[in-house]
C-alpha cells in the first residue's frame, strides 16, 4: 500500500462525502477537499485529517488524482476554468457527476491540451453504496486513465466498467436514470391507482414482484411510496434534471420518446411544487388521492 | 383421481386451447370445446377426444366445470345472455379473460340467480406457462367457489392466489399490466435511444440489469427488442385493452396517470398502423431510428 496516489476532493457533498470516507477507510491519503459550502469541506477535512481547500488550484497541487462530483453541467465548466487546471501536468481528474455527455468530451480536451488525464466515472447508485464502497461505476475516457484509476474505482465500486470514449458512460447512465425514473413514475401510478381502489397495497407489491410488473424501483421504492417515507437518497430534482439529458440527447437525434417526456413533467411539477428534495419515491405524492395538496392536477 | 369434476371450455385460442391441454395432461375430462371459430374448436376437440359445441347450452350441460377465456368485455356479455347460463344450476364457471373488472360482478350477479357459482381467475402469465401449469392466477368471487375450483387451478399454476370480492382480481390485474406496458415502453425508448446513439445494446441492456433500470420486461422483452423478434406472447392489442382498462378506473377515480396514458398512446398507435398483432415488445419499432416505416412520429 505505498504506492498510493494522493487524492483531493471538489463537491463534498453525501455522495462526495462519503466516497472520501470510503477511500480514507481503504487507506489513501485525502489531502485536500473544496466545496462551494464551505462548512462541509472544514467539517470533512477535521474528519479526515487533509485541509479545507479554498482556491481550485490548491485543490490539484495538494494531489496527484482529484475526484470532482459537483452538481451539475455549469459547476463542471466552472472548475475546470476557475482554476483546477493550474498546475495540472500529469494529475488525474476523475468526474463523477451526472453531467450532460458532451461537458465529458470537454472537460477531456481541456484536460489533455494541459497535459493532464481524465475519466468520467458514472455512479449508478446512491450515498449508501458510496460509503461502503459498493458503487456501480461506468467508466469512459482513455483507456490509460482508466488504468491508472482503478486502484481507486475497485476501493469505490465492485467492478468498475470502462464503457467506451468520453462521454460514452454518461450518455449509458442518462439512458440507465431515464428508464428508472419513468419504471418509478408508471409503478407510483400502479400504487397510486390500486390505493385509490382499497386494494391492499402490501398484497398488490407482492402480485407486482411475482408477475411482469416486477422492477429494481418495486424493491427500492415500493415500501416508500405506500408509507410515504420520502427521505432522499436520489432526489426528485436530480430526477428531473437526468431525464431532462437524455431527452436532449433524444432531441438531438429526432427521436420522440413519450413516456420520459411524461415522466420528466411529473418531476418537473414537483419540484415547482417545492418537493424536488424528497426522493424520486416522492413522486407518488402526485398519484395518490388525497396526497400532495398544492401540487396541481397536472394535464 | 375419480372425483375429478369434467371440463368445458368456451374460448380456445392460444391460451384456452393450451389450458385445456393442460388440464387434459393432468387427468381432466375436457367433455366439449366452443369457439366462435369453429375449425379451432373441431382441431382441439380431436386432439383431446372431447366433443365440439355448437351452442354454448350444450357446453354447459356437458361438464360440471366452465372455463371461459374470451376476448373482450363484449364476449363475456354475449356468451353468459347467449345460452350458457341454460341448465347451470350447480355449474361453476371459471372466467380468465381480462375484462373491466365491473364485468366480474355483473357475472356473479347472472351465475347466482341461477343458482351457478362463478369465479374470476385473471392470469397473469402467458401461452407457455398456460402450457406447462405455471400461470400465476389472481381470482376473485366467492371463497366457496375458489375452494372448489382449487383443484383444477392448481393444475393450471403454481399458487393460485385469492384476492377477494368478484372484480377485485380484475383490477388487480389492470394494474400488474399498466405498469408492465409502461416498463416495457420505456424499455424501448431507453434501447432505442441507446441505438440511436451507437451504443452496444448487449452491453447496455446488462448494465440496466446490474441497475435502477432493472425489470421484468428487461428480461423477458430486452433481447426481442434488440432483435427485433416480436412473435407474439402478449399482443400490443391487447396492451392497448389492459391500459385501457386501468385508465377507465383511473379516470372514475379521477386519477390522473399521464405515463400510462403516453403508454396507451403508443399502443394505440401500433394497433393504428397494423402492428397491433405483433408482441407487445414490438413497441420498440416506435422508439428506434429507421425502424416502424408508416407508424407515424406521434406527436
Amino acid at each position: 500500500m505505498t504506492n498510493l496516489e494522493k487524492i483531493a476532493f471538489v463537491g463534498v457533498g453525501r455522495m462526495g462525502a462519503n466516497m472520501a470516507r470510503r477511500l480514507k477507510d481503504s487507506g489513501f491519503t485525502v489531502a485536500a477537499v473544496y466545496d462551494v459550502h464551505t462548512p462541509a469541506a472544514q467539517e470533512l477535512a477535521q474528519e479526515l485529517g487533509g485541509t479545507v481547500a479554498t482556491e481550485l488550484k490548491t485543490v490539484t497541487a495538494s494531489a496527484d488524482v482529484i475526484i470532482t462530483v459537483v452538481t451539475d453541467d455549469r459547476a463542471m465548466k466552472s472548475i475546470f476554468t476557475g482554476g483546477l487546471l493550474t498546475g495540472a501536468k500529469g494529475k488525474l481528474f476523475i468526474n463523477c457527476a451526472t453531467v450532460t455527455p458532451a461537458i465529458h468530451e470537454w472537460v477531456q480536451q481541456r484536460c489533455q491540451a494541459k497535459g493532464a488525464q481524465s475519466l468520467e466515472a458514472c455512479m449508478a447508485s446512491s450515498i449508501t453504496q458510496a460509503r461502503q464502497g459498493t458503487l456501480y461505476l461506468m467508466c469512459g475516457g482513455e483507456r490509460e486513465a482508466f488504468d491508472r484509476a482503478l486502484p481507486i474505482l475497485e476501493k469505490l465500486g465492485t467492478s468498475p466498467r470502462y464503457i467506451g470514449a468520453a462521454g460514452k458512460a454518461a450518455q449509458v447512465k442518462a439512458l440507465v436514470n431515464m428508464v428508472m425514473n419513468a419504471n418509478t413514475a408508471a409503478l407510483a401510478e400502479g400504487l397510486g391507482l390500486g390505493d385509490a381502489l382499497g386494494l391492499d397495497l402490501t398484497m398488490l407489491r407482492e402480485v407486482f414482484s411475482q408477475t411482469g410488473a416486477r422492477s429494481g424501483v418495486l424493491q427500492t421504492d415500493g415500501e416508500d411510496m405506500q408509507n410515504r417515507d420520502h427521505a432522499c437518497f436520489f432526489s426528485a430534482a436530480h430526477a428531473a434534471k437526468d431525464s431532462g439529458i437524455a431527452l436532449k440527447l433524444a432531441k438531438a437525434q429526432h427521436l420522440n420518446l413519450p413516456l420520459a417526456a411524461a415522466t420528466k413533467k411529473q418531476y418537473d411539477r414537483m419540484v415547482q411544487a417545492g418537493l424536488g428534495g424528497l426522493d424520486k419515491s416522492g413522486i407518488a405524492e402526485l398519484t395518490f388521492k388525497g396526497r400532495g395538496k398544492g401540487v396541481g392536477t397536472g394535464n
